[in-house]
């Protein structure tokens, strides 16, 4: 484990949102960004070496809108840094913990990316994810 | 905003939640702390600039077991860290953001915090911390 890569806050409206981390909490915006596999429009906002994700959905078929649904805005999950992403998912498999990509997959920006699920990982959306340009031993 | 200081992570049983993240994840717990003001046991795992911190109420009173039975185990909080925190908080107050501490209190290893109301971030409980060396200057 790298680091924590970033941490994605599930809102309603991301310029709402932009008002208070934005605008009162003087944070920089760096990008805005459509995930359309994730049906999702999200803000990136450095602070130190990770980031905050805010996350708006553009559909209400995104995990985003159905999270918010059922519990509201808050925090989705977290995505943690890691090097041989591929290893790390067959040491979990193996060991039981529940995989929702047993294979990465490619996310924003080209990374590998995989997530865990809640119930192996007490209540966390977990993604771990692999920079593009890193290998995988 | 200088980091992601810590994920707060509310769990039910800690030594269940470390199966996961220190046997099966294979990261390093460098502390296990109790933190009698908010009746939680709390296990210190770094994860680069930041650190994951399993938490686990020692009461019922805890926040932490309210927060489990309330919505399940899951991410709890999310703490920056801050230069300025009694400067900040002003800046806050005046701009209208509820807040839950309004002047800072001595957290963990001596660290000024202060969380602000979920109700003025996206529904995100969100800890400011500030290291005791450093000024608020």
């Amino acid at each position: 484990m790298r680091k924590v890569d970033h941490i994605g806050i599930a809102v309603s409206n991301l310029d709402t949102a932009l008002q208070f981390y934005r605008d009162v909490l003087g944070m920089e915006v760096t990008a805005i960004e459509e995930v359309p596999e994730q049906k999702i429009k999200a803000a990136i906002i450095p602070v130190g070496e990770s980031k905050i994700e805010l996350l708006e959905a553009t559909s209400p078929e995104s995990p985003v809108a159905k999270f918010i649904d059922s519990r509201g805005e808050g925090i989705h999950h977290i995505a943690l840094q890691v090097s041989g992403l591929e290893s790390i998912l067959s040491h979990l498999a193996e060991k039981g913990v529940r995989l929702i990509d047993k294979e990465p997959r490619i996310g924003a920006g080209g990374n590998k990316i995989a997530f865990l699920h809640p119930k192996s990982t007490n209540g966390v959306l977990m993604e771990l994810c692999e920079p593009e340009q890193a290998g995988d031993k």
